[in-house]
C-alpha cells in the first residue's frame, strides 16, 4: 500500500515594503514573507481535489493587505496575525509564517536623520516564525547571518589523535562565525521588539567577553546567558559555522607571522549546531 | 535548569576531485562532501572538555583519505563507508555523511570521447546521505535542482476563493520548477548506481507523461509510480517550488498572446513538498 | 568646469520565455536580455529633460512584444531586430541588445523527446550581443560559465622565481577552468545558430586536443583553431580563471597521492584574458 | 594573419585579514585582493614561454607578505605598494590592484566597543583601485553595493510615448537603488581615508537631500557635488541600477494604498550609469 506522508505547501519569498509616513519623518519596513499550512490536503495530493487547497497566490495577497492592516508594531505581531487568519479555515491544522527583515536606516545628514532617505545595512538579519495551530501559537525569533569574530581568546586543544589527525593544538586561535540563533517564547504575548533587541545583545555581549575552548564550548556559554537573562526565552537553537582563518605562513619570505596575517576560507567549514533549552525542574 | 538539547557537529562543503587513470581514458569523480556526528558530546559544551571531540579537520583528512581507497564504486558506498568508519569511535551514536556529486562529461571530439578532458554539465545533482548508527544504515538517494517545465497539461482550477483571491482558474498553465527529490532505500545493500539511474528516469518519465492538476498531485503521481516501479525504495519526499510563469499581456501592442510569451519569476513562488511512503498493509 | 562625460542606459534582466507550439512538439526559447542606449541623453543628465528618454519600462514592452514577432530564429536575430528598432530613434547613437540564452532539452521518454516536457541544462550558456549605430550593426556571439578540466597533458614550468615565489614546476597538474568566450562576426549576416555550433565545437574539440604549457598558451591555440577554420570570425576574447585544482597531500596517512586526489579551490584563482584577431596583412 | 590583441593576467579573490594587535585593543582589515598585469607577455601566449610570466601564485604570496608590511594605512596605500612593486618588473608595463575592503566593527559591550571580538557589517563595500606604470601611478577609490531609498521626492514623467509605452507618469515614486560609485583623484598622494569618508557622506547626504526628477539627473546632482566639494576628485563614475518598488494594488481587497505597500523587484531593472568629470576650461 503507497500512502502519502508529511506534506505541506504555501508561498515563498513574498517580497513587501511597507512605508510609514509621518510627521516626523518615514519609516520603512522591508519584508521577505514565507507560509506554509498543514491539514487536510490528502484529497489535492491523491484526487486531484483543489477545493480545499487555498491558492498561494491568495496567501501572497494576504500577505500584502495584512501589511497595510497589521504591520504597524513587530514583525512578530504581523506573522501571528497573518497565521491565525490562515488557520481559521477548517482544513488548516498548523499555519506557519516566517518572516525575515530587511533593515534600512534613516541617512544621517549634517547630523541629523533624513526624513525620506534610507541606507540599507547592518548585521545580520532579524527573523521570525509564527506557528498557529489549534492547541495554540508559538513565536520563534531570532538573527540570520550575523557573521562575528573573535581575534584572540578562543583555544581548540585536548581532543583526539588518530591516523588520520594533522590539526595542532592551538590556544590561541581567530574564531569567525556567521551566527543562525533561534529563540522559543514561552508566550506569544510579549514586546517583541524590546525583547529581540535585548536577546541579540546578550548574544554579542557574551559572544565578545568570554573565553572559547571551542565553538561548541561557545554555543552553550552564549546559549545558557540568554536562558539565565531572558525569561521569555524557552529554548534556543544555535548554528555556527566555524569559518577557518589560517594563519600564512609568511617565513619562507623571511618575515615573522605572530597570529597578524590570516587567510579566510569558507570551503570547508565547520559546522556546529545545538539546542539549549531550560528542563523540567 | 538548563540543559543540553539536541545536538551536532561536523565539517561541511569539502570539496574533492578524484581522477581515476585507465588505460581507456580517465574518468573523474567531483564531490563536496559533509560529515556530521551526534552522541556523547555534553561535555564538549557544558565543561569545554574536548576529550571526546574528534576534530572536524581530521573528518576532512578522513574523507580525502577515503576517496583514495573507498571511491571506486557509486557515492552511497563512499559515503557508507565514511559513516561506519566514523560509527566506530564508541561516542558517536550516529554519523551522517552527505555527498554531492557535480555531473562532468569526457568532451566529444570528432564522435569519440576524450580520453582525459571532461566537461561540467548535466541536469540537477545526485546525492546521497548515509546513516550508520548501532541499529544499523539506512541510505538516501536522490536529486537537487533539477529544473524541469511542462509546456502544456498542468492546470489549477477549483480552489477556494475568499476576499483576498484574484487568481483566475486556468485548465491550461505552464508548470515550471526545481525538483528536489530524496528516496530512501529498503536496504544499504544495492546496486546504487543502476537504481538511481532507473528512479530517475522514472521521475523524468513520469512528469512528462502525466496531466497536472495542481502540483501537489504531481509529486502524489510521479511518487507512487517510483515506489510502484522501483521495490528498493521505501519513501520518497519531494520539494516542489512552483515557479510561476506569467503570460505577457501584449494586447497593448495589438498582439494576441496565446500561452506564447510568458516572464518567468522567482519571487514569490509556490513551495509544495510531501513525503509518500509504503504504508503498513 | 564640470561636464557628463560617457553615458548609457537601459533595461537589464529582462526575462522571457517563448513557447513555439507545432504539431511535433513544443520548443522553448528561455532568455535573459538586456538594452542600453547611448546618445542625445545630456539634457536628461542636466536638465532633468525626459523628453528624450525612451522609458526602461518601454525597453522590457519591446523585448516582449519582438519576442513574439522576431524570435523564431537564432538570437542573433532578435537580438538585431531589437537593437535596429531603438536605433530608429533620432536621439539614439548606439543601441545594444545583450541576449542570454538558458538550455531546455526535451525530456526523453522510452527513447523519444516528449512534445511538451523539458529538462534545463546543458553546458555553458549562449549568448549574442547586437550593437546598432548609424555605421552599421555588429553581432557577438559566444559562451559563458562553461566549465571545463583537463586531467593531464598542462603544465606549468620555466616561470620567474623571486623572493616571493615558491610554488613548484610541474610538467604535469590538472587544468580546470570557466571559459567566457565571445567572438565577433565580420558580417550581421550569417546562419548565426550554425556557426555557433560549429565555433563551439572546435573550442571544445581543441581544449581537449591540445598540451597546455600555460592558460595563456592555451587561450592563444583555441583562439587561433577558432579563427582560421571559422572565417566568419573577426576576433575573439576569452577570459579564462585557472581553477586551481591542489594535490591532497595523503602521505601522513601512509597513502601516495599519484595524481588521483585533489581539493578544488575557487579563492583566490588566476585570471588570465587575452583577444586574438586577424592582423591587417 | 592572426596576431595577439590585448591581453592580461593575474590573481583574483586573493583573501586575507590583517589583524593589528595594540594596547588599546585589535583591529582588522579584511580584504579581497585582485591583481593584474599588462605588458610584454606575447610569447607567453604564442611560444609558450614562461620566462617572464611572474607566477599569479607569486603574486598572492606577495599580496600576503604585503599585507604585512604595507597595510597599517589605507588600502589605496597597500595597493600601491603592490602595483608598484610589480611594476619593477621590466616586462610589466601595467600593474593594476583592486582592494575590496569588508567592514568589521568592535561589538559594543555595555557602551564599550570590545577589544578584541568584531561584528561584519556595514554599509556598502569600500573599494580601491590602483595602477601603476611608467608614466605614473592612478588611483580610484569607491563604494559598491551601498543600496539607498528615497521613499519620496522621486518623479519620472515627461518621457516619449510609442506604441509599446504603457508605463504611467508619476510625480511621486519610490525610488531604489545599489549604488556603485568609483571616483578618480588627481593625485595618488593624498589622504585616502579621510577622503573617501568625505565622498561618502557627500554621497549620501545629496543623494537623500535632492528632488529627483529620473536616476539620470540624480546621477549628475549627486556627482556635480562630489566634484565641487572635493577637489581631489577628478571624475567619478556612477552605475546606478533602477530597483523597482511597485505599488501593491490593494483596492480588489477594499483597501487604499496610498504609497504605502510596495513590491520590490530585481528582475528586470533599470540600469543607469555615466561618468561626470572636470572638462577642460
Amino acid at each position: 500500500m503507497i500512502e502519502l506522508g508529511p506534506n505541506r505547501y504555501g508561498k515563498a519569498a513574498i517580497r513587501l515594503v511597507r512605508v510609514m509616513r509621518g510627521p516626523d519623518g518615514d519609516r520603512v519596513r522591508d519584508l521577505t514573507v514565507a507560509i506554509a499550512l498543514e491539514g487536510d490536503f490528502e484529497a489535492a495530493h491523491t484526487d486531484g481535489d483543489n477545493a480545499l487547497v487555498i491558492a498561494t497566490d491568495t496567501m501572497k495577497n494576504t500577505a500584502y493587505a495584512f501589511a497595510a492592516e497589521h504591520l504597524d508594531g513587530p514583525i512578530e505581531d504581523y506573522g501571528r496575525a497573518l497565521a491565525e487568519h490562515f488557520l481559521e479555515a477548517p482544513q488548516v491544522d498548523l499555519a506557519t509564517v516566517n518572516v525575515r527583515a530587511h533593515h534600512w536606516a534613516a541617512i544621517d545628514v549634517g547630523g541629523s536623520p533624513a526624513r525620506d532617505a534610507f541606507v540599507r545595512g547592518g548585521e545580520g538579519t532579524r527573523v521570525a516564525t509564527v506557528a498557529a495551530s489549534p492547541g495554540g501559537t508559538t513565536v520563534e525569533a531570532g538573527v540570520e547571518d550575523l557573521i562575528v569574530m573573535k581575534t584572540t581568546r578562543s583555544a581548540f586543544s585536548g581532543f583526539p589523535r588518530d591516523g588520520y589527525t594533522t590539526l595542532p593544538e592551538t590556544d590561541d586561535r581567530l574564531m569567525a562565525t556567521k551566527v543562525t540563533a533561534i529563540w522559543r517564547y514561552g508566550s506569544p504575548d510579549l514586546d517583541a521588539d524590546a525583547t529581540f533587541a535585548a536577546v541579540r545583545r546578550t548574544l554579542l555581549e557574551v559572544f565578545a567577553d568570554h573565553d572559547s575552548p571551542s565553538v561548541q564550548t561557545s554555543i552553550w556559554i552564549i546559549a545558557k546567558a540568554i536562558l539565565e537573562r531572558h525569561e521569555e526565552v524557552e529554548a534556543i537553537r544555535m548554528v555556527l559555522p566555524n569559518l577557518h582563518h589560517w594563519l600564512v605562513d609568511l617565513s619562507p619570505f623571511g618575515l615573522v607571522n605572530d597570529r597578524e596575517i590570516y587567510t579566510p576560507t569558507t570551503e570547508p567549514h565547520g559546522l556546529i549546531e545545538a539546542t539549549v533549552r531550560r528542563g523540567d525542574v
